[in-house]
């Protein structure tokens, strides 16, 4: 008879001390991101599936949830919507198509959920949030170190200290890697091995690398050029395009010093990012204790031009809220009062009396109270128990006699103590602190 | 080349003057359910089918989106997944599957959008936000006036002063149609007519009865009780159950007097509300300037036994999100300073300096100003025109010559007035109002 109750797989409820923490999180997020002057949009769950495919790459591409056509057409088994798979791309198609709408230097942040169709792992789920920021109109250095500063921020408001903001360029890694011959059809699956450096070590990406046709000479000096930033630099400057890409790293590296990002940047010749869309500098935030990263970002002067027609110049960044809830819920980060109790005062109810308990909540309520009413003319004892289980620390008693005499019993439930108010300063009395010693 | 750029089909993008309005208000609403000790609950935009499937009536289940089964199955055109239509059938299963870890009495709130693919209209999307409070686990009607009195004050609080709320209950609808002669058979299309009645007025629901099948003489008969208490009440007593149900309906309403919504609350005989999980209770909220309803709900004993197996009982109440947006724009309800500028100051760059204006736009935001900084070295006039046209209150200008006497700029670009300020003291300048006159 029953259902299966548990949420789909990949997904899950947020019960309300979880929803709390979320949201502290995202609180922190939102006031930092509109203190850069960053405004919020916000775009639909499902998109043409058009608009999703081809931006991805072929990985990305079977990943994305797709969704039956309605009506006469649901039985063909044909598809003309997706969900949302990042925020990106859909910013993309926003500001090709309100271009006219938006400021020429249009800055945003999303915080909204997407969903993947990934295999589920510890910390990887098929619906998570992303919180996103993004610069459009401009491709100066300052939009970068500008992006980084604003999520260096974040990471310091939420309790972070040992993070790591690791900057690289996609142009300088193309010229590293032509720079020690490795072939350009050669270099993606080149950089499939270079991204496990964490993982398997420096022996083992060498091994991984000429497994996939790299010349071990290669493979030798692209691994010395990762540890070796003189050698690095040697060889990205004789390639094309090189010079100047080294040139804009050095830029926004010294800008972020004059920023909540210094001391915490480092250029990091190996970081490669996965999307295929990036086309200047690119970043990852990450810290000791996590394997992967809190997020990441990049350059993508190209990705709008796929719908407007027109190249205009972007960069953004996306925190991942799960990663950075995962970590500060590992370290107990989160500020004690977040799991506080859903009401500050419970009122009891008297059999044929429960008006005025629902006229003494809505006084206390207008006080500025958090106020719960016991819904049941249950006896006195299973009401101010119900109430300690749920934490509530002060519980109002009106019964017969204290009506007669215009007053309310209230007991602290933290303390024990009772006290008795006259009915009209009661409310006064519990909003402004008072039977809390 | 260049791709399709509107949004889905019945799906909007909110560009941040919209996201604001829509924050706006669901921050009045969460402040509100929280003050009723109501607790925040989010649960996921998929479900598996089958906990949608059969709890929306055959309507409903057409306008389900459905998902795609991923992988191998792709091509099959299967589907195990679906989007949220609502917020209550996940929280039944939510109650189902949490049951040891929520209280007695777990009360909710829960703001997240839920897709439905209706025919898309004027006030009517495929994607659209619901505002949901619920209360499980007690049949009392404190229940329903706590209830309404929250959905009250919220609307009290966005500045409705004209709204009604109808109240009614399924089990006096029926014993109203038992009592008038109509067959049960015949009582659910006899409810479609009823629910026609402000569309197409007293005697078009009379001919629709009678083209139902009604007689013609039961058609009069509910209608005049629709219009006049007495009678109604007088048929209903004679039922089974219609005492207790009118007994029950009566002392919400008499609750309701104690509490926000005194004075808003009026039984209507005619309210059926479309669900069929409704089992007692039903209510209904609306203002004279929007055809069809701001929200609605009741009480629905049933539903979470048909994931737990043990009944179970609940009550709950949707505000819709757009539908209140709708009549706030058109009433301008908005507070005037929602459309704020993003930046209060905006910082300008000059060309090898760019570090000391990311310098001073920091130290303004840790002053707790909202700052924006202009990123290309354009000439000042240029720059000075684009803060204009954003709205932005105040500018600095820190060039060779004010750095060397330790100096920096602010113009007032809405009283045109301009100082000069000591580098030291512009942050808490600005911040404290000064340069404001």
């Amino acid at each position: 008879m029953a259902q299966q109750t548990r949420p789909a797989r990949g997904m899950r409820d947020f019960l309300p001390d979880d929803v709390r923490r979320r949201g502290f999180v995202i609180g922190v997020v939102e006031e930092v991101y509109r203190r850069y002057a960053f405004e919020p949009l916000e775009t639909p769950a499902l998109e043409n599936i058009e608009t999703l495919t081809g931006k991805y790459g072929e990985e990305g591409n079977k990943l994305i949830f797709k969704v039956l056509r309605r009506g006469e057409h649901e039985a063909s088994g044909e598809t003309d919507l997706a969900l949302r798979y990042d925020l990106t791309v859909p910013l993309a198609r926003v500001v090709a198509e309100h271009r006219g709408r938006l400021p020429k230097f249009f800055k945003r942040y999303q915080i909204q959920p997407v969903w993947r169709a990934d295999r589920p792992a510890r910390g990887r789920f098929r619906e998570f949030y992303q919180c996103d920021v993004d610069a459009i109109g401009s491709a100066s250095p300052v939009v970068e170190a500008e992006m980084i500063a604003a999520v260096s921020e974040v990471l310091q408001r939420l309790g972070f200290a040992d993070f790591t903001i690791q900057l690289n360029h996609r142009v300088l890694l193309g010229a590293l890697l032509n720079g020690v011959g490795i072939a350009p059809a050669l270099q993606p699956t080149a950089l499939v091995a270079i991204d496990k450096l964490d993982k398997i070590g420096r022996d083992g990406v060498r091994d991984d690398l000429v497994a996939r046709g790299v010349a071990t000479d290669s493979a030798v000096q692209v691994l010395e050029a990762f540890d070796d930033l003189d050698t690095f630099d040697r060889i990205v400057a004789q390639e094309e395009g090189g010079a100047a890409a080294r040139q804009n790293v050095a830029q926004i590296l010294a800008l972020c010093e004059a920023t909540p990002a210094r001391g915490h940047v480092v250029l990091t010749p190996r970081l490669a990012r996965g999307l295929s869309y990036y086309t200047g500098a690119i970043m990852e935030a990450s810290v000791p204790d996590l394997a992967g990263s809190l997020g990441g970002g990049g350059r993508y002067d190209g990705l709008i031009g796929m719908f407007s027609g027109e190249q205009i110049p972007a960069c953004g960044f996306s925190l991942g809220l799960e990663r950075i809830l995962v970590v500060m819920t590992e370290r107990n980060m989160f500020p004690g009062d977040l799991a506080t109790a859903a009401a500050e005062v419970m009122v009891t109810v008297f059999d044929g009396e429960v008006e005025e308990s629902l006229r003494l909540a809505n006084e206390l309520r207008a006080a500025g109270l958090r106020v719960d009413v016991y819904p049941e003319p249950d006896k006195l004892g299973k009401q101010f128990k119900y109430a300690a289980s749920r934490g509530v620390r002060f519980v109002t008693v009106e019964g017969g006699d204290e009506r007669a005499r215009g007053e309310v019993t209230v007991k602290n439930l933290l303390t024990g103590e009772q006290r008795t108010i006259a009915r009209e300063a009661v409310a006064r009395t519990l909003a402004g602190g008072g039977t809390s010693a």
